[in-house]
């Protein structure tokens, strides 16, 4: 059966995840090296997730702001672990003129800078800087902040969506008087990224708390929400950090409290970035292409008339003017429904395929005798094929319209339930060694590079190992190609069992999983 | 009599400026030289200027995407006159990675890059050669995309919102098959940047073509709205580019005709700026602040509670509360009205105070007999004084909601037409020799730091020299610290006069102003 794209998830995992970004329009390779070029598609679909975003993060009571691109060398190496753990990989300014040479442009080596700047890999020292001088009193917490922005790690291996140079994220940023507030607030803001994750996405995600070692660097705690990709591979898609005092007392974050004393803050931050679209490509796609959600689908409804270049082009034209006109006065999931009427001059079919792989929910499909019957021909891309041909449904225009809302309701709700059936389907909790674990995963092999066979997640007791002794569990699973994911929210009850790498009575279960 | 900043617009034009940006809560500078931190109060307002014009952009046809930050240095020396004549002080990103040496963060030599990278100052360049791929044939134009997007400028001496280091901005860029249809998109933009600037700014522009010496470097036509400031300066709050096939022919950006030529595109690119809220301070502020249109202020009503400590301010807070909930679900300008209810612990006057400066539209002031007898006390922004005495008006709350919209958009119209009738009483066109002119602005004295006595600007006959004989107009001019600003549009009829600079016949009139 031939389907849209030429590569296929089970033949080629990363080759397929291309062809999706190429083929949905979604974005392309820059001349920058490991920078992408979001394409209009693309960035139709990170505006929606920021528009959902952002409202959520305004009702929880935070303000946005905008601090500088560049951080001075020296804020960098304030917090002594932050700087140890922090990858290095950094892009930095050194110069601030060009000049031209016998014709051609040169960096002019009199405008070096006294102290480099660091192009931010994230904000902390910087946003910290300022709490600083904004505390002073109890009275002044919580400050609550966040950013849009550009954020820059030079990573050696990029992916389009999943780790570029240049990414684009919201940074939240927060100040309190007391580790319980703060702990409230990054448990909040964790509970709004599996909610954008879930509801805005239909992306299902497995929330809780990261092991040590793959905290933030700088923080006492780290939780994030992993999401199962179609490869088995786990996502991390959103992280929150409580960060103690750490940064405080690196940077003298400190307020007088209401007894009098000078106390240091206790300091939150968290994020998401544009890698939440590869997230959607690798949870909805299918060898036709990507599948969006409707809430974050730049177009939910693309009409596409039938035209063959004779008389009767004209009223089929109007018919579907009319009807992106009423469209347009519609409402889904409390907004104007999106609307689209594809007037490119091209093929039926071809504008058909296009939007197959671009993953508009719901294509409509205008001939001549739809227009004189007043009906229109829909096919639903969460559910395109009936055996081996695609499924299409005739139906009236009043019907249609009187049904779109729901029907986009009932989309999402789908690609929800079927990825959740894939996620909760695939972690295996009845591997209680080691070795059973090692066995599952099986050795990771060159097949390993296209994807190889879906594995899924395992789910295991553990005794929450630290220093050293974690170090060593780092190295084993590393040998298998698998890290710790984390510690689900919510383990009620005594914990059973043994952990899986000390041998000691568990405390909690963790997940182990490959990732990307 | 006392107003609300210590230092007014008169006595010192430049520090009332700062002061305003200080005590409005706008922005602060930040550690990294010539970069500033946008503060909630200064993004909100941002936020609203970017949605205003991002729906605008979107009527017109445009998509928005996103291009890498970086340029290589190689593509800023593609087009000729780009390079000589753009400003050559950029950030330069020559290495990737940081190590530590003696526990001291430093660049690591080994990590040069093999091509410097220029952060960008404007993205020509780069979607230029995006634009070389996505075009091939006539059927594939126009391209209309924009971005919304930091760059970065090395400015000697910057100025909060006006000129800083680091700046935010959308930049349109596209392509046409011919030079009528780029022409008519030039224009097209620099109508949206109009109707921006006075519909929702309030900020009156003269809209014209700049001369020669004064194009961006590589167009072939910069078109500009320059709005007039208190100090009787003018500020360049927007440009749309007619670039000819300048960029097309370096970049090799061409397509195939209908009728099956190989041509070169037409291409434009327009930007407006965080510098428009440096434009909506300098046309609205007072020497009590801030004053803010409405459809721009974060927060249009804000109420402020008397709070005494006493049994009683539950009641009132109470009443607030309702109040706050009532006027969320009104409408003003077509969206939810945007109204605070300020609860931090301070003092009621020190609230009311921080709001004017702020520029909060209009202020409601809640106390117990107030809140018994259903009222509130209003204070509107815009007419904050009777006499010597702060105005305030008793109204019953049922008034005040039925009013309100109706309320915000008389403001809007007050702010709009009092600026504007300062700019068309201030453009002095009686003065038709370069003497006359120069008596008129004086020598550009000390006081100037000062911004010196308003002058306004002049609009003068001129016959459009060129070459050599427009470089000595622009020296005699700025010996004056004068600039020629733009040719206003729809000078009809023929122009009568004798042109200022050279004595020939004038072809058409020019402003002439001391400028940002």
């Amino acid at each position: 059966m031939k389907r849209a794209l030429t590569v296929t998830r089970e033949d080629n995992f990363p080759e397929w995840y291309q062809a999706v970004v190429d083929q949905a329009d979604l974005a392309e390779t820059s001349p920058v090296r490991g920078c992408m070029i979001i394409k209009p598609w693309g960035w139709g679909i990170w505006e929606l997730v920021q528009a959902s975003l952002d409202k959520r993060i305004k009702e929880t009571g935070h303000e946005n702001c905008y601090f500088p691109l560049f951080i001075p060398l020296s804020f960098i190496a304030q917090e002594a672990s932050h700087v140890e753990g922090f990858a290095k990989e950094m892009a930095v300014v050194t110069h601030h003129r060009l000049k031209a040479v016998d014709g051609k442009l040169v960096v002019d080596p009199t405008s070096e800078l006294e102290e480099p700047l660091v192009v931010r890999p994230t904000s902390e020292t910087i946003i910290g800087d300022a709490f600083r001088r904004w505390v002073s009193s109890y009275r002044d917490l919580p400050i609550l902040i966040n950013q849009w922005a550009n954020v820059v790690r030079w990573e050696m291996r990029t992916r389009m969506f999943l780790r570029t140079t240049e990414f684009l994220w919201q940074e939240g940023h927060t100040a309190h008087a007391t580790r319980e507030d703060a702990l409230e607030e990054t448990l909040k803001m964790l509970e709004v990224y599996r909610e954008l994750a879930e509801d805005v996405l239909a992306m299902p995600v497995m929330v809780g708390e990261k092991p040590e070692n793959e905290r933030f660097p700088g923080a006492d705690a780290t939780y994030s929400i992993e999401a199962m990709m179609q490869d088995g591979k786990a996502l991390q898609a959103g992280t929150s950090h409580y960060l103690g005092t750490n940064f405080a007392r690196a940077q003298n974050i400190r307020f007088q409290s209401a007894a009098g004393d000078l106390e240091f803050c206790h300091t939150t931050s968290w994020g998401v970035s544009t890698r939440l679209i590869g997230g959607v490509i690798m949870t909805h796609g299918d060898d036709d292409g990507l599948r969006l959600p409707p809430r974050i689908a730049p177009q939910q409804v693309v009409i596409v008339p039938m035209l063959r270049e004779k008389p009767e082009d004209a009223e089929v034209l109007a018919y579907c003017e009319k009807l992106k006109a009423e469209l347009d006065g519609l409402v889904a999931f409390g907004q104007p429904l999106r609307a689209k009427l594809d007037k490119k001059p091209a093929r039926a079919a071809t504008k058909r395929w296009d939007w197959v792989r671009r993953g508009a929910p719901v294509i409509l499909e205008v001939g001549p005798r739809d227009a004189t019957s007043d009906k229109v021909t829909m096919i639903r891309r969460d559910k395109l094929y009936e055996g081996e041909k695609v499924r299409s449904e005739l139906c009236s225009r009043e019907a249609f319209k009187e049904n779109v809302a729901g029907l986009l309701a009932e989309i999402q709700a789908n690609l929800f339930a079927e990825a959740k059936a894939r996620l909760d389907g695939n972690i295996r909790s009845d591997l209680l060694s080691f070795e059973a674990i090692a066995a599952f995963f099986g050795k990771a092999a060159d097949d390993d590079e296209k994807g190889g066979a879906f594995k899924g997640w395992v789910r295991a007791p553990w005794a929450r190992p630290t220093g050293a002794e974690l170090e060593q569990v780092e190295t084993r699973l590393k040998a298998l190609k698998l890290t710790l994911r984390n510690v689900p929210m919510g383990q009620t009850g005594a914990p059973t069992g043994v952990c899986v790498f000390t041998g000691r009575p568990a405390v909690e279960d963790i997940i182990i999983a490959r990732s990307y």
